[in-house]
């Protein structure tokens, strides 16, 4: 599944052989990374970008590839358009490895959606109901994953990213979308709790703004923007479906179709915002 | 410096025996607890709770007593006022140590000032000026020792600042202050750059607007408030003066007579709020 990376020429050379032959890469539909897409929202997004659009390479990563079934079912119907890759955001060397494929094989991407996240784990990380079951290891962990590791793929594809904003079939920038969620707004916080969570997710809100400044400062044709999607029955909010109205717990289909919709009808003055999956801007 | 640890009771309990002697634990001037204070704000938040002020118990503490001057120049002045105490914010241990030091020798505590902070470390932290640069190790030791830190250390006064809001001489609640920055502000982020430092400060004002909700919530007699104290000529900004207008680089004294202000005139309703030197209040 996973290209060997030893044989893979470094990233800039790559690089400079997709700018070389331009018109060669300007992919029909672009290609597309969904980072965190085993399970839930990501898988998701891969399915739609796939069942929904005709056209269009998909790159889909996650932590285990072998383990991945609904992954490799897309993979038995659509072959030609998805690469399944190995990443984990947790270990640089696997998104530079994940880099390095997707610039032997496209030299360039159009989209990069990071929708890995942490919200609880067997005894590692809970959401905390108070102050007093705040333990380091879960603020750092929650932090390791759901902000240091989106930003860290950023860094790495990058470069695609120039070459894809400049390359694209629909439009004339790349687009990059991290998922975070509400409770990551400080102006909107007023229950409290999920301190680990909470706070990886406000810190992804900045660092994905500090990024969205310094790509608007170069000119570089990437729009970055904060994506909620709402509360989704996935894995990831199981535990905590009981408080929420049916009405307002989302299908996974519903919110991705949403999401979608937002990322393709970004425009450059989006650059650093951070939308709710109807569209709505939410405070920091 | 510091008390045996060992021969100290549970902090419950010495908390229990706090609140039976709340009358003689309700001390002139109060208790407050300088957290990171061997130099620059900190040091200066001491000296002025010292000598600014004729009442009063400080509890100034730091990484390494033995080596930090400042603090143990105000000890031989103020030798009946001052405790100082080792405490490391990337070490929970020696917070706990702290917590039952304090509780054993007072009881309660009316103000904590988390005045630790990192910006920049030969060969660990940088402030980076792209995204190019940013490593996961820097991004990691900025929220360990900016985020996490201040919150495990109200974590663990929490019980003491419980007993202080209710016996303390002044007003009827306690004050945790956290040492913020503007740069902490997403929306006010134009500049981008500072990214390890940017984001762990913005997730220091999630988690303290979280705590501040359960407070609130439980009716705990303990206001929380963020700081941002200007630039100010300390060694943390030294290396970054160079682009400061003279008149916008503040002397620690100035700052330090500022959040002093800010400190002394809060109010219940500031609970949560994010207030800069001159008592403006920064966006998220």
């Amino acid at each position: 599944m996973m290209r060997a990376v030893l044989t893979v020429p470094p990233l800039w050379r790559s690089i400079q052989r997709a700018s070389f032959c331009r018109t060669a890469m300007r992919l029909e539909g672009g290609v597309s990374m969904v980072q965190g897409s085993s399970r839930g929202i990501g898988l998701e997004f891969v399915r739609q970008l796939l069942e929904e659009k005709e056209k269009g390479q998909v790159v889909a990563t996650c932590r285990d590839p072998n383990g991945a079934t609904g992954l490799l079912e897309l993979k038995k119907k659509h072959n030609e358009r998805l690469d399944v890759l190995r990443l984990d955001v947790t270990d640089e060397s696997t998104i530079q490895a994940s880099a390095n494929s997707i610039a032997e094989r496209y030299g360039s991407l159009n989209l990069l959606i990071n929708a890995s996240g942490v919200l609880s784990l067997p005894d590692i990380l809970q959401p905390e109901t108070t102050l007093r079951k705040v333990e380091k290891s879960s603020l750092m962990f929650a932090y390791e994953v759901n902000a240091a590791g989106p930003i860290l793929v950023i860094k790495h594809m990058w470069p695609l990213l120039k070459v894809g904003g400049s390359t694209g079939s629909e439009r004339n920038f790349a687009v990059v979308a991290n998922l975070s969620a509400r409770v990551g707004s400080i102006g909107d916080n007023g229950l409290g709790g999920w301190h680990s969570y909470r706070a990886s997710k406000t810190a992804l809100n900045q660092l994905t703004k500090t990024i969205s400044v310094e790509f608007a400062r170069r000119k570089d044709p990437i729009v970055c923007i904060l994506l909620h999607p709402g509360t989704v029955d996935t894995d990831l909010s199981k535990p905590f479906q009981r408080n929420v109205l049916e009405s307002k717990l989302f299908t996974r289909e519903f919110s991705v179709q949403k999401l979608l919709g937002i990322i393709e009808s970004a425009k450059i003055s989006d650059n650093g915002k951070f939308f709710a999956w109807d569209g709505q801007q939410i405070p920091w």
